[in-house]
């Protein structure tokens, strides 16, 4: 490094350590700390001097790693949300991580600056997946695939600038269920509601509501109110900030940055405070001005018939019909849904909106018939529905229950550990455990060849081993093991010729293993 | 666009016009031709005319798609093994699909070009995981955990040129198994053997061998051959390529491109030829050369004990010492294996050895006492060894026996289908799903009002629904509903109130649906 080059560098390091200082006398958050470091020993790693490499061990921003607790209760979520979709009847399908850059582009409206693009090593240009829809619609497309109902939990990835306390990150889980195919008008769009609510009922988390709008009503809303078409989707992107801000600054965007007519915006006011059930869509089909708009008369109608399948799947009462709900993503053509936990609404606390943003959605989706027609080479279309379930939300809420629950988390399955009470019997414990393997039952036992006796049984307490298989010399002489409950320390003599029924029985006898989450 | 700049363009167009049409007639194989149709495509929508849009339809090279029939296969995979892992006691991890570009600097000697970089939005640098070691070691040093044994399964990045044919992907899925913790010696690594043994034999893809060596046996072997110290690593790199390519070609590596002495090259051909059980290992042990050299003392210690574990495992019949086997990942200091199918060896056909590279191994991994060290401020080790199972190989193996076999593979679980004989019933259907789904039987029905009896009929032969649920005016009128045996078509009625009963009494009675994969 050339001596100019070096103090330059130096420099930035005393910049950058100032910094850091500051961040710690400050009390900033913890998070950003880390990430000034961060900033501080890559500028020192820069210098390149012989000592000891400098790592700085951290996770890159907005993503995190899932520790053997919060993998117990993700599997958990997991298998009860998958256990739902195949009650539907669904398959599943897999996509890359990466598409062609081009394939993502023009999907996301304003979001799409938020992709995360890969550098151009050669090759194709490669973009991360930034939801599982557009790939979906893809895969379909590429695969002339017209009509099937499938569900993908895979991760995406967002540029976003997450806050991570409230369970949003830039690497998360999306878990999506959708029904494409030329079907009969809203019976796939309510079996959407009807999985939301079996879900959000499932995983016991609070009590929530369902709200749906029409992406035709606030199309046939916005020409009734004298928006110019070419601003339908722009105004559409403002009214979807009314869960997040008050219509007062909806209201300054569409005017101020959009250049709407302020009587426009004025008379969408009105419109986005109607919500309410059948009656107020009812109430709409009379509305003159709606009357004029072919959209919105089709929208209602959709809208009518959605509420009496809804009644028919028993979630009515779930369901919220909200003229509010706008959602952002550019490719929604009908229906669209959004879950909302009921206790985490931001009305809760009007003082700090900002703060509670959207920390009640647990799950989003809606009607998207013309987006595989985008990648088809003949813009073949085909009409797809679905819903996309909140996962990261939903383990915070599991996490915190789970944190502040007495019953501690299983994080292994092993039922049986094999302990030597003397010393020199690591060869019959490995005998014993290759039987117990072959045996199909999960065992464990300690890596130490003599290991003392009280670090083993310790080990099947605070694990929650159920048995511990007893082994000493005398046992082996006389062709026996001890087995013994490791909850209640009875122990018994077995032969060891019956060791592997006995333990099958126990086991079977004992309460099921409590992992801490039911269904698990 | 400028006139220059579209002229410039318009003749990259016909170049690569030109290069698809050579491509098309000289018949390369077909994934190179997408690739160069793809390079055409893009170019073409450079030109960005007003025509619809021509979209790129296919999946990023070296990665793909699975469908619903490769999910289940791979769900069956995965669930084995699973299995397997949570009987040896295992917890699982996740950590994020990129890491700090600087992470992964330094970890994977020669292969590090592989790596995929994304690119610099603003921010830190990052990288996709190249495996999941690295991700692991890291997670290890940041959270301060000293022992665990923990599963991971999830998908890998390396840009290599693969050969998709055989089963090897930019993108694909590795399943790891490790053990952390300062450990007696060959406890933990026995185990591991003891597991990939128990994974293949349960799958059932053929006989295999797994392969043993020892990192530290090499290193003494280099010693002993007169290979200087600084060039221990470079020439295991070559030894590594000995699974794919012939003695006199690795030897010219070695002496030509890496200035080896030929007389330590050919010490070291002479040692390379050694395999088979522990009479190998005793010989070498009293093998002067090796005598003189430490490492290679204690490594046969190793190698010795290991043997003995295996045999009391009950694998050893399965293991095979070879001094050849090198694995080319830089963090490897113990014990390394890698499994190998039988059938697959390139052996078979040497006069087609290329083609034929390693398409037999099915896992491989080793011990790695200093990666962690790596990350840590102080130095601190955490002791380690691992396996990785190379699912991606096992899933096109399952897929060509699933192809060839005539059982089909069900791709979901439905267990009733609602039909309607008539018209009009729609209604009726809904409240009878309903009504299922809440009794958490797995129900579809048709996504149309009014569906024709034989589509409904067919569709549950297509799919292997075994039960339908067949109503009509008169059913209904009744309180009944006819229950069907779609394999038998034997119908009979039952109580509309008994009809969850009738179902679950039949779903039990009926022989455990059969998806084409056991234990699935």
């Amino acid at each position: 490094m050339a001596d100019a080059e070096k103090a330059a560098l130096l420099e930035q390091i005393k910049a950058q350590g100032e910094v850091v200082r500051k961040c710690k006398t400050e009390k900033v958050p913890k998070e950003q700390v880390e990430e000034e470091v961060a900033k501080l020993l890559a500028l020192k790693a820069q210098l390149g001097d012989d000592g000891p490499k400098k790592f700085v061990l951290k996770t890159p921003k907005g993503a995190r790693d899932y520790n053997p607790e919060q993998m117990a209760i993700r599997e958990g979520v997991f298998n009860k949300i998958i256990q739902c979709f195949k009650r539907h009847g669904a398959e599943t399908i897999d996509t890359p991580v990466f598409e062609l850059k081009e394939t993502l582009t023009g999907k996301y409206g304003e979001d799409s600056k938020l992709i995360y693009d890969l550098a151009d090593q050669g090759g194709e240009l490669l973009s991360l997946r930034y939801d599982l829809t557009v790939p979906f619609a893809r895969y379909l497309a590429m695969n002339k695939v017209t009509n099937i109902k499938r569900y993908h939990i895979a991760k995406v990835y967002r540029r976003d600038n997450p806050a991570m306390t409230r369970g949003r990150y830039r690497e998360f889980y999306q878990c999506d269920f959708d029904i494409a195919g030329q079907y009969d008008a809203m019976l796939p769009d309510a079996e959407c509601i009807r999985i939301v609510a079996e879900i959000l009922d499932n995983l016991q988390i609070g009590d929530f509501v369902v709200k749906v709008n029409h992406r035709r009503l606030l199309d046939g809303m916005f020409a009734a109110c004298g928006v110019p078409d070419e601003k339908f989707r722009s105004i559409c992107s403002a009214v979807d900030k009314l869960d997040k801000t008050f219509w007062t600054d909806v209201r300054a965007e569409m005017v101020d940055e959009k250049g709407l007519d302020p009587a426009s915006a004025d008379k969408i006011g009105e419109y986005v405070r109607f919500q309410g059930g059948v009656e107020v869509v009812e109430m709409l089909m009379k509305d003159e001005a709606l009357q004029k708009q072919p959209s919105a008369v089709e929208a209602l109608k959709d809208m009518h018939l959605l509420l009496k399948y809804c009644e028919l799947y028993g979630v009515l009462d779930k369901v919220l019909f909200d003229m509010s709900l706008a959602r952002g993503l550019d490719y929604y053509t009908g229906v669209i849904y959004e879950a909302v936990l009921k206790g985490y609404s931001h009305q809760q606390s009007t003082a700090n909106a900002e703060e509670q943003v959207g920390v009640g959605s647990v799950a989003g989706g809606g009607r998207y018939d013309g987006l595989v027609g985008m990648f088809d080479p003949k813009g073949k279309k085909v009409p797809c529905v679905g819903v996309s379930i909140g996962v990261e939300r939903i383990f915070s809420i599991m996490e915190a229950k789970a944190q502040s629950s007495a019953v501690k988390i299983r994080t292994t399955e092993t039922e049986v550990y094999i302990i030597s009470a003397q010393k020199n019997l690591v060869e019959e414990r490995l005998r014993l455990c290759s039987e117990l393997w072959a045996a199909d039952i999960k065992t464990e036992q300690s890596y130490k060849c003599n290991p003392k006796a009280l670090d083993q049984f310790q080990y099947c307490e605070n694990n929650g081993i159920p048995i511990a298989i007893i082994i000493g010399q005398s046992e082996i002489e006389k062709g026996v093991v001890k087995l013994r409950n490791v909850a209640t320390r009875e122990e018994r003599e077995v032969r060891r010729t019956d060791m592997v029924q006995e333990i099958k029985k126990t086991l079977a006898g004992l309460t099921a293993v409590d992992t801490g989450l039911d269904g698990n």
